[in-house]
């Protein structure tokens, strides 16, 4: 028998997630968890990965019928990915010492079904395999295939990447120039040292949204009839969406992949779209897009991510933002994703 | 030489365009028109057709970058489509008498290249030409294109079409249930009569968006997970739009092809879409949509029609709002589509 900590979903927020202080969101708590029975594997989840989209699993909003994973309860662990180490086994499948990707949540042991896990394979060139949970994970997964199936986007698009310097938007940045060709790409970031890492990544240029010049640098950057963009990856909807439709070209395509400047707020405090009448007149074509869809094919896209780190158009250095910790800071750590606190993709290590 | 009064536009509006007043929208003038030159023909208007999208003409936001026709200019009359009857002509396509279609605005008379000019055919059964500025033409083809190639309806979608009892929603109802027998079809509108007749074109229910249930009504109309709508034809916009966001089905598909809640107001005042994270979680996916994109085809959508007609699937009874006045009304009728004032096609007869 172990104990295990666990960081329980106590409250559901209704704006930002707070730890302390009244109504917290989380709870940390600790159990005694069973031992693993037949075909069942203790895990210990050492990196663990952090998501925008975790936000939406607790929302009050959540509704089975609606969220394409099933909401998160109250009195459960924080449901997250991560990956994990094999502690104690049941099943055949993994033995002690084995890297597993699991669904474990917030928590310092889970006994899990063998079933539910999958190998982590080890990775060529000395990289990290804590890149399965970023770039070459779910993360890269929705760059590739919001970008090649949703967004179709080819080498005459003009294309703007807001959250450009997060997990998703600097895989898009890459595959948009490297992988594409795209003529011309346009990265939205929070700041201007990560504005210049994006810019690195391959961006023809990226422009910083807290500056007051922002919306005017924008139309520069687009400017119409022949410069409005073809193509918007959208990782956080909001006024940045907003003024977007007033810069797409004519049947250009929206690819709506997040909306993290809402995902704080209840729907009805949400910032309100205005511009509609710019997807009537430019005609223009907006999908939204779960990599869940798509899972069937992720050799596709981990072919394509394989040929390009052997040719030398994806670069993963710097792309990583692990944040060494303990257990116990697993909750502040996840609230970075709405400080902007992050370059690249947002990694715990639990020590 | 021709004395022909006109409705100039004199302010670009901001708000509900005004007659009089301060900064009135339009103002009424008198010229002189020119003797027709060769291939010019003068034509008289008579059936004036009132649309929803010259609001969006006369707009200060306006912009010719945006826009898909040339905004109006202050100082011009004021666009519109009618039926006019040639009364002198230097042209061999068009005699005296006959029936033409025009782009010539609010005037009473105006001299035009005759290529700017389209036959007006008789139309059998003694239906009235007026049709072919509603039924059977621009507004037809909207409802036409809109459903088959934008919204891809097929019987077994579940169907919302607010404005259901305007001139494009009018003819959606009859195309969704008659042509393609859509297993639901639900309409919106604005007045329990106007929701009857809908009813009476064939759809299953239509629901009364001033009523002070309309939200309840319209989540049990499209009950989840089963019953929620797989296509919406949007006329409105606005907070319509931002509920049925939360009335889609996984992957449904919204025909963005009108937004009359807000065009008498600047973007920055509009009613906000805050359920925008709907889009993402239920993949939906969204086109604006223009019909001039599709007319090319016009003949396929006429073809149906006709068919249509013929098998008594199509009523167009009732299906048009013919207000007959004097020269000075027409502004004054038009403004009728933005109080709800008009069932189905809203036709001015200048007497």
């Amino acid at each position: 028998m172990v104990k295990a900590r666990q960081w329980i979903l106590a409250n559901k927020p209704t704006d930002l997630p707070r730890i302390s202080g009244d109504q917290p969101t989380f709870k940390l708590t600790e159990t005694d968890l069973p031992d693993p029975k037949d075909d069942e594997v203790l895990v210990k989840p050492v990196y663990i990965s952090n998501d925008p989209a975790q936000r939406g699993w607790i929302s009050p909003e959540a509704h089975p019928d609606r969220l394409y994973v099933a909401p998160a309860k109250e009195g459960e662990p924080m449901p997250a990915r991560a990956l994990a180490e094999v502690v104690e086994t049941k099943s055949g499948s993994f033995k002690k010492g084995d890297w597993v990707f699991s669904q474990c949540g917030w928590t310092e042991y889970a006994v899990v079904p063998a079933k539910s896990l999958q190998p982590v394979p080890e990775l060529e060139g000395g990289l990290s395999k804590t890149l399965y949970l970023g770039a070459l994970g779910g993360t890269g997964l929705t760059a590739y295939f919001g970008l090649m199936d949703v967004g179709k986007i080819t080498k005459d698009d003009i294309i703007v990447i807001s959250g450009a310097a997060g997990a998703t938007g600097s895989m898009c940045v890459q595959i948009a120039k490297k992988l594409v060709g795209c003529k011309k790409v346009i990265g939205i970031a929070g700041t201007d040292e990560k504005c210049k890492w994006v810019e690195s990544l391959g961006a023809d240029q990226c422009l910083n949204y807290k500056s007051s010049s922002f919306k005017e640098d924008l139309a520069a950057a687009t400017p119409g009839p022949e410069g409005f963009a073809n193509v918007y990856f959208d990782n956080v909807g909001g006024e940045i969406l907003d003024f977007m439709f007033t810069r797409m070209a004519r049947h250009g395509r929206i690819v709506a992949c997040g909306a993290i400047a809402n995902y704080n707020t209840m729907s009805d405090r949400a910032t309100g779209l205005k511009n509609w009448f710019e997807v009537i007149q430019m005609r223009i074509q907006i999908r939204g897009f779960i990599v869940i869809d798509f899972l069937p094919r992720a050799n596709e896209a981990r072919e394509a991510f394989k040929k390009m780190l052997q040719e030398g158009k994806l670069k993963v250095e710097g792309g990583e933002h692990v944040v060494k910790g303990s257990f116990e800071d697993v909750p502040k750590t996840w609230l970075k994703l709405f400080e902007g606190g992050n370059q690249g993709k947002l990694v715990t290590e639990v020590a």
